[in-house]
């Protein structure tokens, strides 16, 4: 569902419901900004009690105003919300934002009135940003429906885009942003998201060609789908989208029959998400402030090779050591760099990477200059890091330097300014040089600026499959599928299963045993017995037709003994597979982004080192590869311990045709278990599987 | 060797060579900072083309002074050193300080005549700090000898000593440091140590009763023991030591015989260290700024439970998010609490933890005062963050709620203010509330105060060994030592071993196995085959008679086969112990410390996942204990997978025995693996031991 914000977002008039002459109150506040701000559309107080609000004329009710109305702003008490917004929709209001409270994050009854607005707003097409909501600006167009602290600074149309599903801890975060010289041409927070999602809000903000940079503070998604569309658009323009999502913690294991979904935290499933989408998470808002900063002053390198100059071995050290756990690589310099710093760089400093200049640079300021000219023009440097410390009295000589070296290449050059004087930070925002207050910040920041360039340039090689908005599961208590059922189902999806048949009797078995080739495992199918082990009626490794008649006996047995009830089906025999790595593949169904499908290596990686990694089905191959690769035992499929490396592109293709399972099944399957999956040189199979779908 | 500092940090009279007016320079600020921060010894500028100096009396030299000199400050270019320094012992100095540059730093000549700066330094008893140093200063008695740009500003005597490897980086960090509001009674640059290592400079200022918090910054040590030895005093003394430390990628991994020296990158054996005796290790400057501003203006929490309250949700979920993964405990409020907190906190709140009294505090500044109170009388609660951004016009206000919240309580209170207005962080700093720019730096810092309260109580509770200094090992080519010597050496230490014994024929091999009892492993003994598996050399799993003879003759015949100049003192016959988890513990001489243990689990977890710990020689019972806790494996040894647990008694003991065989056998030992041992519920056995001992 495309929602048309254009009215919302870009009003040509305003009508305050609640408007207030206290420019201090909540519903003063708006009716301030747009004065202040320069709003050039209509703008319309409502409130009875008023003839004039600030020198404007002040409507009783919405249906007086004459003119065209886009956007209503309602700033009234939760009681008085719903016939203000029918009125909206009375009026043909282009869309409507809601600060007030008492609603969904109130109680039961504050939910019952939230849900009823939003189905209204679907009814009549006028979307509500909100309930309890600071509210929003579009600063292009001077547009401040907000009652946000942050609208009393300087509202500049900067090339950020921030939506925040916090108002206070968002207000917080852009009067850190304006702090670093950057301002949001949108800031919106999406409140209770009764009708507009965190989604459909940053869908929005992406498309506007003034946006390059759009950032998001996440507590937990309504549509996930939604917001992964959003990424692969936010790609297609070239634009990152920067992401600080909370609630780690949170979730926690859900109960669940699977080994998949047991193990899934939610959090590790956004974070598989955010990957596959290129959606770049960071820890917290101090990393999204660095990340947006670079993003905004800086062009992207074209690839990971950083070098790194100091007037302090200790910052290179430092620099470097982060560099490298960060995923970006110390450049090599050549030999023709090294002869061209030599002649530069004084005898005491270093011409390694990290290069040292030394305290020298103060009194030759073009030092400086000529190093990173040097260091820049190698052809192996895709960006530079500049430390320095202090320095006040030489601040402005020294920016003179870096805006000459800036204007001569098209490399990023961020500056990492420890204790830099307040005016020299001042300038650098106002030149657009990205500056950083450590050395650790600013590698964070170059890591996530090389790492954009990657999956930019993935996306433009490798097309992704569009972003599956599940169907709704029926209700009802869920049901393992028959594992002959389940296998069948998976060859289906052309998932390699290791040979079997079921059978009714021991000579059967024995049949079976010679047809499939011995060794080989026998197992009671029986809808009623989900872990065949606990209830012993397995039996594995049998190499001849004896073994296996008796097994055929002990494990009916077992069956009928550990549940006397049970339904059995017959018996089925399965080839064995042995000295193979041992790889459990599987789906479970997530609240938020739909089907998700989970890898790991068996045994202790999955149970004890919760070794997984998830990704959003449907999947693209070099999903599957990354997941893999994502997994600390990735070692163990390469060959590892001098063992025989494992077919990777038929595993990944594995994992590929298990998500498009997931997709194409999504309106019963509910869990998935390959476990384990036989993966060697020749392939990889799997030998016994789970399914759970939800009944009929 | 414990060097007697009083002098050269608190002299009644400094001289310093290669004074000069020009207060710019290196050689005329310390006169400048001498003058301006109003030392009260004498000062006596030597340089023979002045006969005054900024209104002193100027020296030609140090013999023409006749008061007393106890610190010489070094400023003349380096060939100008030695002969100062000569001047320096013949007057009796009490230490020297040199500036100079020019010695190990820049190439081998100048690496030369630093040793002999330092051999010099060390017969005539005349300790120096440097060369290549920016200085020193001592606050408390306004002893500025340094060079540094920081010694320009408010050098005032607080409660923090900071030690640095980096003048630069160093310089830097005071810097940050004074934004902090914390001013520093000690600075130190070690400089090229090529005399006072930064462990002696650490070790005297821990001592000085005024300093509360020692920070330090290291690049890499020269003697680990020592450190560490002044780390106990430092717990003995009740003082934090919080150490950022780089050089983590730039050591690598060293070639080594065994799996424990090829494992070690050094920066690892410096984390263990640094965890062993109670250093706080921080990732970088800003971690360490935070850190040591929290111990600065907080008391210790008795515990690790911690209230979070904030007037935004989503501060306080990214708070508990970080919380929880840093080991702090985010407190559950009991029932009396929440019921006080109800009648307080706005009913959109949330009286969880994380508490949100929502933006109403604006309004009713007492309810942030109130709510803080209640908390802290919870007695489940420990210490406190409150989270608050922007409010630049409530800033007094505010501050005033926390003086009176932290008047009434000893739990520590941490304030997170995001874009804080100046005024009020200079503020809280001038009234030692401790602040933080973000909320994850408030719980970074947090989870240090409750750390280092852990380790301060451990350490009251359990005695560790004290720090042990290794004898040189004797240079030539390390040898093997053969098996049967290896088992015997561990069991001199108490160390079990699994039953064996060295025979020379197939008839003695069967006879051994028939005592030991079957299954048997044999393997050759050769002091020539040191990988028996790549040479065939080995049988595992006899299980009778037959398969022993048969076995012996293929062992010994392999061993020929592989090296047919091999020496083959016998075959080894061991009884195999089998279905057990397999441990590697390991010794090997670090450069830095000494001898370090090294443990891990068996097979993929020390060859893939590298999942190993490090501890330095001598263990408590208690350092084994936490080496195994670190281990990402160590739920293998507690029952995971429903397996029995493994005697963590017997196991940590033998870790204990390995330290304690380290350090005895320091002047020969130079590599020592136990792998595997096989660790049950019933004990800890060496099946398999490589020592590599220096030769005689």
């Amino acid at each position: 569902m495309t929602r048309n914000l254009e009215r919302l977002f870009r009003p040509r008039g305003i009508a305050i419901f609640g408007a207030s002459e206290d420019f201090r109150k909540i519903n003063g506040r708006p009716l301030k900004f747009l004065l202040d701000q320069g709003y050039t559309g209509g703008i319309f107080p409502i409130n009875p009690k008023y003839e004039t609000l600030a020198g404007l004329r002040c409507y009783p009710d919405l249906c007086t105003i004459e003119a065209p109305v886009d956007l209503a702003i309602i700033a009234v008490p939760a009681p008085a919300v719903m016939p203000a917004f029918e009125a909206c929709i009375e009026k043909g209001v282009g869309g409507a934002v809601i600060f007030s409270s008492g609603f969904g994050e109130m109680n039961a009854e504050g939910r019952e009135n939230e849900l009823r607005l939003a189905a209204r707003a679907r009814e009549a097409s006028v979307p509500i940003c909100g309930p309890n909501t600071v509210g929003f600006w579009n600063a292009y167009e001077h547009v401040l429906a907000t009652f946000s602290q942050a609208g009393d600074g300087d509202v500049r149309g900067g090339p950020v885009a921030f939506v925040t599903q916090s108002g206070a801890f968002g207000t917080a975060i852009v009067a850190l942003l304006r702090q670093r010289g950057i301002s949001l041409g949108y800031f919106v927070n999406s409140g209770n998201e009764a009708d507009l999602t965190f989604a459909d809000l940053l869908g929005f903000v992406v498309e506007d060609p003034q946006v390059r940079v759009v950032a998001g503070y996440i507590e937990g998604l309504k549509d996930g789908p939604a917001l992964l569309a959003v990424a692969d658009r936010a790609l297609a323009l070239g634009k990152p989208i920067i992401v600080a999502k909370v609630g780690r913690s949170g979730a926690g294991a859900r109960a669940a029959l699977s080994h998949t979904g047991s193990l899934a935290g939610s959090d590790r499933i956004y974070s598989g998400a955010f990957r596959q989408r290129g959606i770049l998470r960071v820890d917290d808002e101090e990393e999204l402030l660095d990340v947006v900063a670079a993003f905004s002053h800086s062009a992207l390198p074209k690839g990971p090779r950083v070098a790194l100059v100091t007037h302090s071995g200790g910052a290179g050290v430092l620099m470097a050591d982060r560099a490298e756990s960060e995923g970006l690589e110390v450049a090599t310099l050549t030999e023709q760099t090294r002869t061209a710093l030599r002649e530069v760089v004084p005898a005491f400093g270093s011409i390694g990477n990290p290069i040292d200049i030394t305290a020298q640079f103060i009194a030759e300021p073009r030092l400086l200059r000529q190093t990173l000219e040097i260091v820049f023009a190698d052809h192996g440097v895709d960006l530079g890091i500049f430390y320095l410390g202090m320095m006040d009295a030489f601040a402005e000589t020294i920016i003179e330097q870096f805006r000459a070296v800036q204007r001569g290449t098209e490399k990023p050059l961020l500056v990492a300014w420890a204790a830099a004087p307040a005016h020299a930070r001042a300038k650098m925002n106002e030149l657009g040089i990205a500056n950083f207050p450590t050395a650790t910040r600013a590698v964070v920041a170059a890591r996530a600026l090389a790492g954009f360039a990657r999956v930019r340039a993935d996306h433009a090689l490798h097309a992704r499959p569009a972003a599956f908005v599940p169907p709704p599961l029926p209700a009802g208590e869920p049901r393992p599928l028959p594992s002959a059922r389940a296998f069948e189902l998976l060859q289906d999806y052309g998932i390699p299963v290791a040979p079997w048949c079921v059978v009714g009797d021991a000579e059967g078995a024995v049949r079976a045993a010679r047809s499939l080739g011995y060794p080989v495992a026998l197992k009671v199918e029986s809808p009623d017995i989900r872990h065949k082990s606990d209830a012993h009626a397995l039996a594995l490794g049998l190499h001849d037709d004896e073994a296996v008649r008796h097994a055929f006996e002990r494990v009916v047995a077992a069956a009928s003994n550990y549940d006397s009830a049970a339904h059995i089906d017959g018996v089925l025999v399965q080839k064995m597979i042995e000295d193979e790595v041992e790889v459990i593949v599987g789906v479970q169904r997530d609240p938020v982004f739909g089907p998700v499908v989970m890898a790991g290596l068996g045994g202790i990686f999955v149970e004890v080192l919760k070794d997984v990694s998830f990704r959003v089905a449907p999947l693209a191959l070099a999903d599957a590869y990354e997941m893999l690769r994502e997994l600390r035992a990735f070692p163990l499929l390469t060959g590892a311990r001098n063992t025989e490396p494992v077919d990777l592109d038929a595993l990944c293709a594995l994992i590929v045709n298990v998500g498009r399972l997931a997709v194409e099944r999504a309106s019963s399957l509910v869990e998935l278990d390959l476990n384990p999956i036989k993966a060697s040189g020749r392939g990889a199979v799997a030998v016994d599987a789970l399914a759970v779908e939800a009944p009929p």
